[in-house]
């Protein structure tokens, strides 16, 4: 039924002319991460995810994680899959070589992910949650809880969670009420209860390791007072291996509309009595700042949902209609009914849903390239650059991404017609899937909030107004390439729309109520994305229109493509500007 | 949980301002619908959904209607539901009075059947089709037949289904193969397998009316050989009540994404050997014709569940929002968390719920009311007119309703954040239901060729140019009034839009190749629905600041949503006046 198959194709353009791969691995640490190797590996990656991973999608949906006798049983098939992914080594590609990983870039890690997403969002939560463990200790871990943890999280041999959500504390952390209890041995014992904990428990291997937000009993109200905690599902042995069973429950199972697969639990801690052991993760009280540590990647992360569920339902519904025969051509000649791709209705359907692949692909890739720079640029000047840029486009990609899944997922049932609301037939289950991405994570409003309050306004404006210079000087160049039509006239425009509300906002957040600016925050954040996308279709145009081989059927099929994003989809977004310029009078004057 | 309130303030507003309900009540035979009466009527409605089928949307989810022993079981209370729907004659409310209906116009029947759709629409789909049957029996039914049938199914004693489509012919009607074979008596004996029968078969009524479309065997290929038949679950006996069974099988039930409580079968005719039992209605080779005659009222109805789906989301969320205490206000001096429904962005997305709700109400009435004017006024002159909007409106009526209530349940999921993706919740329900609206009763992508290809066309695009005419000819009457702000200048705007692509568009199909026209298709019905939409929107605001009582709650909340449409929605529209008009080059250029 639904296969999917790696657009390798354009995964390497992408990493090439929008990724930057060149320059990435000749970052330090970096060098044996050649764009030959690199395009090796991800064959080999291509491989693994289709054959092995994607045909456990659907299993996976039917069947979902269930829980019996307090354990969470995953569907048939995903422990034997997830042994051979540790195995072969791709859970730690882009994790440090230090620790058992394969030191790539995360520019090529994110491409990994990718792919593992697209062949099966529910399962590939897991991994993405180890390699936010990961990251934290890797930034705030002891030595010891290093040698205990690290390795066997960089391998995926244990996984990991982030234990924050608590019932009366959503997005707002601050709330939480988890206790630790500081023991004379140094340790803690927890007691509370979370929610959400995607992936809390399995039996994919042999220990769990839960990263906990908690509050110690001095600690003071509100996102201050919260401490990170590791809470092994099997307190490790002195050797390390899994010892004791410590004193978590998994009370129950969300019954979710999607992402069947993944288990998303309720977990308390300290039911017993005694309360779970835990051991403190940097400092008491500097749990907010590890977790904004980790926010950034695990963001990217969700975003590439959306990728990854819009690459999969265009894959689903473009096989649907090259199979599907039904209607005459309008207007042809011949009485013969047509594979419905030939209508240019379902075409336009498609043709959109390849053109905002291909776009947040491109943005995907720009933000883990510049996340590279950030961390490994030679000059302060340039990762600081770099990191502004990363603080900038995390929020875009987080919420633009998964907004147009869902909107994708929405149209690849839509060309199915009847077909697709019959669940057998698979398109159904990516829209469902789809609709969890804008929600987890940072809700997509938190998002276009923390895009508003503290991104547009770094250095007064001037990291936003320097992208948005930056697009515009290369306007010119867009324009003399013959071959990229209106593209250019309709980048400029949009362009210039995004500076006009972008100074419209700056301005309000200082002479208007905050609620003003609030007012416009989602839909700024949406033109924000479209635009910036568009200058990197632009841009991907350009490069397959002047390269040595632009009469490739690939180089062809890029600018087309391309140019149907900038002069079909882009010019939507300038009518967003009366309402983001509109403040918030009328929300205040209607009854809700 | 989830309840549901029908907002019947907005209702007779819009009824009264829109739907014309005074001019309707005027027309021959509906002198009895007077306001005061109507809206008696209506609150009895209300407390009748709201209380005896509102509750069984949830246990209609969970439960689904299921297939036992070659019969299908309704969800628990169904069945008495149904009784008491048909016992207090809401069924044949705005039926004929010869057969035992209520004789209201039109336009009070799609009120009703608002409010059974809101209250649930897996359910409301059962009647729906009945109304199909009564409307074919109306039309196209002998004298017999009509005693027979036509009082039991405008009363809703029994019910009617719709046999059209088959594996191999989905919208593609012409190329249906099920048979059907005279026989001496007059009557036939059909062959064949139908899918995707809404309701083909259930336990709230003692038998169920197959209205089947069938090829008697010497029929042209084509749509043109299509007849269409009566073929009873239960054949009547000589006293019309339901006698020997037919050779009809339920096969199978649908597995499907939502409207989990409808079932949608797969029947088989004649799988005994010797043919179902069946009735010619109308003449042979007709069928095409007769549907044709029914279509309006199924597309509007199913638009009608766009309405359905974004009031009930809406209500939802909006009293979701309202209890859940969550984050402090932005920029607050005070510390104390608020309801979400404080935080602007919740607001702009349950507004932009309420404002499409209102948008989406005034396009049905209009169109329901122009339906009424068509059938009863007096003069042939105003029934052209009248018959001609209604050709005009109806795509746009099922297809911008159907899609716009796909995004206001997804908006209404988000408002909830990580509750709504919890089934238990209910919002994910909504989300589900929604998407079979744009699919069924002809794909939107349909709707949208029909618009262009068939009713943009008609009288050389005069119908059209009037209606813009009659937008444009408002604006000075809309610019007068100063409590409508900005929204006479949007309006301006987006009706020389209308005006520009419908010109384009026109030339388009008699200048260019028919696919350049084609590739606008489905922006453009979107622009010219969210266009007709923003004129009432405009009008029931100035009705709201104009009225005696212009500073009522209602009416200052009117004109706030109202212009909230008009200034923040609506000019969305004209960013899609570059891919209407761009052709269709990439479209063919770009591999798909």
């Amino acid at each position: 039924m639904s296969e999917y198959q790696p657009p390798l194709e354009d995964i390497n353009f992408t990493l090439h002319h929008i990724g930057r791969l060149e320059d990435v691995s000749k970052l330090n640490g970096f060098q044996h991460a050649d764009p030959a190797t690199v395009s090796g590996l991800l064959e080999e990656a291509a491989r693994f995810f289709s054959e092995v991973i994607a045909p456990l999608n659907r299993v996976g949906d039917e069947q979902g994680s269930v829980l019996t006798d307090d354990r969470v049983k995953t569907p048939d098939g995903f422990k034997e899959a997830y042994a051979k992914y540790v195995e072969a080594g791709w859970h730690g590609a882009h994790l440090p070589e230090e620790w058992g990983g394969g030191g790539l870039p995360y520019t090529v890690g994110l491409v990994v992910q990718e792919m593992f997403k697209t062949a099966n969002m529910a399962f590939s939560l897991c991994p993405m949650l180890t390699q936010g463990a990961v990251d934290a200790l890797v930034m705030h871990g002891g030595d010891e809880q290093k040698s205990t943890y690290l390795g066997r999280l960089v391998t995926g041999e244990w996984t990991g969670t982030m234990n924050l959500t608590e019932p009366q504390a959503g997005s707002d952390l601050g709330a939480l009420r988890t206790k630790a209890v500081k023991q004379d041995d140094g340790t803690y014992r927890l007691f509370g209860t979370k929610i959400f904990i995607t992936w809390g428990d399995h039996d994919l291997t042999e220990n769990v390791v839960h990263l906990v937000l908690a509050r110690t009993p001095d600690a003071p109200a509100g996102t201050r007072g919260i401490s990170m905690f590791i809470v092994p599902k099997f307190v490790p042995d002195a050797a390390g291996n899994p010892g004791e069973e410590n004193d978590i429950k998994i009370v129950s199972l969300e019954h979710k509309l999607g992402i069947h697969a993944s288990p998303t639990a309720v977990v308390s801690f300290g039911d017993g009595g005694e309360g779970a052991v835990g051991y403190l993760l940097g400092g008491e009280q500097e749990g907010m700042r590890n977790m904004f540590t980790m926010m950034n990647a695990a963001r990217i992360g969700v975003g590439l949902e959306g990728l990854a569920i819009g690459e999969r339902a265009y894959q689903q519904a473009a096989a649907y209609a090259r199979e599907r025969v039904q209607g005459r051509k309008t207007g042809a000649d011949s009485s013969e009914d047509v594979a419905i791709i030939e209508h240019p209705d379902v075409r336009r359907m498609l043709l959109t849903m390849k053109a905002y692949n291909q776009a947040m692909r491109a943005l995907l890739y720009l933000t883990a390239s510049e996340s590279d720079f950030a961390d490994h640029a030679e000059s302060d000047e340039e990762r600081k650059r770099a990191s502004e840029r990363v603080a900038v486009l995390t929020p875009l990609v987080k919420a633009w991404c998964t907004d147009v899944g869902v909107e994708l997922a929405s149209l690849g049932i839509q060309v199915h017609g009847g077909m697709g609301y019959v669940e057998e037939t698979g398109a159904a289950q990516h829209f469902r899937d789809s609709r969890i991405a804008p929600i987890y994570e940072g809700t997509n409003g938190i998002q276009a909030i923390d895009l508003l309050t503290r991104k547009l306004p770094m250095e007064d404006g001037a990291v936003v107004r320097d992208m948005i210079e930056e697009m515009r000087g290369s306007l010119d160049d867009i324009r003399s390439v013959e071959e990229l039509g209106g593209f250019a006239d309709e980048l400029e425009a949009s362009v210039s729309g995004l500076a006009d509300t972008s100074e419209w906002l700056l301005n309000a957040l200082s002479t208007r109520t905050i609620d003003d600016a609030l007012a416009g925050a989602s839909p700024y954040l949406r033109q924000f994305a479209t635009v910036v996308a568009g200058w990197l279709m632009a841009r991907a145009a350009m490069a397959a229109a002047q390269g040595s081989d632009a009469d490739s059927e690939f180089n062809l099929d890029k600018v087309a493509t391309a140019r149907f994003f900038g002069e079909h989809l882009l010019p939507q977004v300038n009518g967003l500007i009366p309402t983001i310029k509109a403040g918030n009078d009328l929300l205040e004057q209607a009854r809700i």
